[in-house]
């Protein structure tokens, strides 16, 4: 048997497009000798729809699309599609279901068992869990239905397991052949391993092949991965997909060696700089910008962005706007410029200086006899922000935000100035990791960020002489203590018992909490590691948090 | 029996404050001759705590909090608390909970059945459900413990369910002799006229008394209104709380006459008032500001932001900036003098024009030979957001951004210009609100708003002799086809068939769905009607929604 894992990259409820790429990916794997498709997770509408799912309209739609594949596939063979469906005996309740369409009509229906309400997860807010998984029979084998989150819930692999139910035991129970699990499963650092080393012990488990058919492609701030993966009975891989594209993986259960098997880079560089690039160019693909610009500041963070708007969009659809003022080195032009020339992306210059002194002519009555202070260097990031977002309104194109994870997590940023933006792409990447893609670049022989950006101190440049390490501790110590806080969620005493620095964990979770209002209006990022400041990262504003405080 | 409602108003996690003011009032109740005292769900920590849900360590304070209540009310008498716990058997897991305290011990303890996660609520990513409700036995009566949204289900009150387990019905069953119902059930406008009438609809169906402590204050984009409230068996109401403010309600169950029964006031315009100067009020008090300013455009929307936040702050505590341009009206200037003497707040001038001319000039060369458009009046009302914001980071005071809700609708405002602000009050209220509450406050002799800014036309002043009505529909049918199309979740045919023009509601529709951007970033703002776009608002960005398409 050939099952065609169709990895596709949807267009959030473009039903007619998403429809037709459906049925044209099947066509292909038909073509190629494919027995049955499947698709991702809610290919019909991709991943998250989130409150469009709320839509009644939009849920009709959806079904429309459905039973339009259903015609349009009548004569290939069948196909498992992910979509939204009613929940029976529940009128006006909603499953995430799976369709099993053959000779133009829908044969069968599943749903999803387990439903994620964590981390960017919200699964409950929408549909109701069905009670257990499903099966069908198809060329003399039980083939099992999995819906993403139903293959994560195994009591041997997970330490804590958050559902009581397991629908893969119940469908080994039930003696399947095979089980199937159409996903949109997030990227993020690592993950894949994860899913690999899940794929293989339930296997072995079981004495069952798994096939993971996942979503490609960027949606706001969560980017699929692809990656889409068969293991057989003994948890061997048989056949992978591409990462970071779309792909149709044939998977020939009695023949793998004629299957397919990608090689994937899982360094951590490699990982955020294809997630990065899909990221920024699906962005502005599904949100209609054919160009974007950035501010260059001479800086690590501007080129690294600039590096991956070029390769996602084009060098010629991207524009460094120059922005100096009389605290801008003479370096930070040069680099720029060089970076730009190395890049192949356009360049304007706008001095800023003349617009400062206005300010300060403004503001003078009302600041009269006090001194400067942070004030006077967030006017000059907002002069910026202003400046880009003209160009923006003027000619159409994208603000993309340069700032990283590390300075959005301290609030070392300027709200509405270098947080102008319609994706902030690093948002999610610190700092070190900024440095270590950017060196990853360089490897090969062409310097595709100039070597002084990468090795000069970071500075804002926003007053005379200033450097990051003036106000911050050393990057490598902070974004240990950020990674510890943030994403594996230590209390400050957990922190400094692995031998940091008290005063500085104190002061650096007292400036995460600080900054929460300026992360509420940040644009969206690209989600990178296990806990993002995005959709997964609900904090309140107004509150007290007492862990916070030192004793 | 008498028992007490501590209808309190929390600051999140601020552990210490919380537990002092509960112990605090149960002191006053039982000094008033109290036999047992309620309060709010998770009152120890305040609602909505969020993802501070998720930090081990801040559960562990709040079980700190829970002891140190339990001591410090240990000669006093039985208090039920609510407060997050652990789940037994459950090991990592929490419920949303209440313990009895008694005698400086944890007598007993009890679980919220039904865990909302829909609008603003996410309470499955945080706790898992208890089976049903308990009880506990008190000076010979049986005694039925809920929380929140467990008393939200009867199957004869709501034409559609949203769970299938009814926790009133299992007390009833069970022979309760009274149900308290212990809540955080955030304020919008006619929410409690619902709630009356589903207690007294429970109450006669089930004959059992019931009484309903809520939560009071401002928690970010929520306003909880109070109004804890007292029904008999018959459903009559026999005790009725403040509303928008603390108290101490204590329920006389035998002589239900030496009750308080405050009267409520449900005009739209005084429930939307007064939810604004609290929201106001709170969001200032527990992120530490003591100051605010806003711009004054001479506008409706900037004088009643400005009539709220110096009823909320003080008048003394309020500054509000004029920043004319070339095309603000000398009436806009005089209008908005006139408001500040008739509220009593400071005013600050800083007039644009010299800074207009500094971008004009700056981006004269990259701008040549293009002609005008809405680039020139977002820079405008840029300037102004970077001026304000250049006070508040000298003087620490928040940012009050003004915009309305049916401009947030459609986009009609600048994203980092006028949607600047720590805290934007009337995000959702709709501009024909606006007005009625402007006229509302009017109302006694005193004009409290110079007449003459509630009856000139809506204006930006962004350009020469603009006026809302040249570019938007006439805000009385525009804020109905966006109350439609927003709150009901009505698709566009429907609201063409009530009778409105379909261009109209095509055009419409279209601009509420390409503004998401702009509402991703802004500011938190106040909860007034059944659905704000606020957290409880959760859209795709890059995404095709098919049903705004006019076929």
């Amino acid at each position: 048997m050939r099952i065609a894992l169709l990895q596709l990259n949807p267009v959030i409820c473009d039903f007619r497009r998403n429809a037709h790429r459906i049925a044209q990916a099947a066509e292909d794997a038909f073509a190629q000798g494919a027995d049955i498709c499947i698709t991702p997770e809610l290919a019909v509408m991709g991943y998250p729809p989130r409150d469009l799912l709320l839509n009644p309209k939009i849920i009709e739609n959806s079904l429309h699309a459905v039973k339009w594949v259903a015609q349009r596939t009548a004569n290939l063979g069948p196909l498992l599609l992910g979509a939204p469906m009613g929940c029976k005996g529940n009128e006006g309740f909603l499953a995430n279901g799976a369709f099993l369409l053959n000779k133009g009509k829908i044969e069968a229906c599943f749903g999803k068992t387990l439903l994620p309400s964590y981390d960017v997860f919200d699964e409950q807010r929408y549909f109701t869990a069905h009670e257990s998984p499903g099966f069908f029979d198809f060329l003399g084998r039980r083939i099992g239905v999995t819906i993403c989150e139903d293959i994560w819930n195994d009591k041997d692999f997970w330490e804590k397991r958050r559902y009581s139910v397991d629908p893969v035991q119940i469908l080994a129970d039930q003696g399947v052949d095979l089980i199937l699990n159409m996903s949109a499963s997030p990227f993020s650092l690592g993950k894949q391993k994860i899913r690999l080393a899940m794929l293989e012990a339930l296997a072995i488990k079981y004495k069952v092949p798994l096939l993971f058919c996942n979503q490609v492609g960027g949606n706001d701030d969560l980017v699929f991965d692809g990656r889409s993966t068969a293991v057989n009975e003994r948890g061997q891989i048989t056949a992978a997909g591409m990462e970071f594209e779309e792909d149709v993986l044939i998977v020939d259960l009695e023949s793998p060696e004629r299957n397919h098997v990608q090689v994937h880079d899982y360094s951590r560089e490699s990982e955020t700089w294809k997630a990065l690039v899909l990221g920024i160019r699906d962005y502005m693909a599904k949100s209609g910008f054919a160009r974007a610009l950035l501010g260059l500041s001479g800086g690590i963070d501007s080129a690294l962005v600039a590096a991956a708007a070029a390769t996602a969009a084009g060098p010629e659809n991207v524009t460094g706007v120059l922005m100096p003022s009389k605290y801008s080195s003479p370096g930070s032009i040069d680099d720029s410029l060089e970076l730009a020339a190395s890049l192949g992306i356009r360049t304007m210059n706008i001095a800023i200086e003349s617009l400062v002194k206005a300010y300060d002519h403004s503001l003078m009555p009302v600041f009269l006899r006090i001194s400067k202070d942070v004030t006077e260097e967030n006017i000059q990031a907002r002069i910026r922000g202003n400046l880009l977002m003209a160009l923006s309104n003027k000619f159409g194109w994208l603000v993309l935000a340069t700032g990283n994870k590390s300075e959005l997590a301290l609030g070392y940023c300027t709200i509405y100035g270098d947080m102008c933006g319609g994706l902030a792409p690093l948002s999610d990447t610190p700092k070190t990791l900024v440095y270590s893609v950017a060196r990853w670049l360089n490897r090969s022989e062409k310097e595709v960020i100039p070597r002084q950006i990468i090795t000069k101190p970071p500075s804002a440049e926003l007053s005379p002489g200033q450097k990051d390490r003036d106000t911050l501790p050393d990057y490598e110590v902070l974004d240990q203590i950020l990674q510890m806080h943030i994403e594996q969620h230590l209390p400050a005493e957990e922190i400094i018992a692995r031998g940091f620095d008290s005063d500085t964990v104190f002061a650096v979770i007292s400036m995460v909490k600080k900054a929460e209002f300026k992360r509420r209006q940040s644009p969206p990022g690209i989600k990178i590691t296990d806990q993002a400041f995005g959709t997964g990262w609900r904090m309140p504003l107004a509150s007290i948090c007492s862990v916070v405080t030192k004793k």
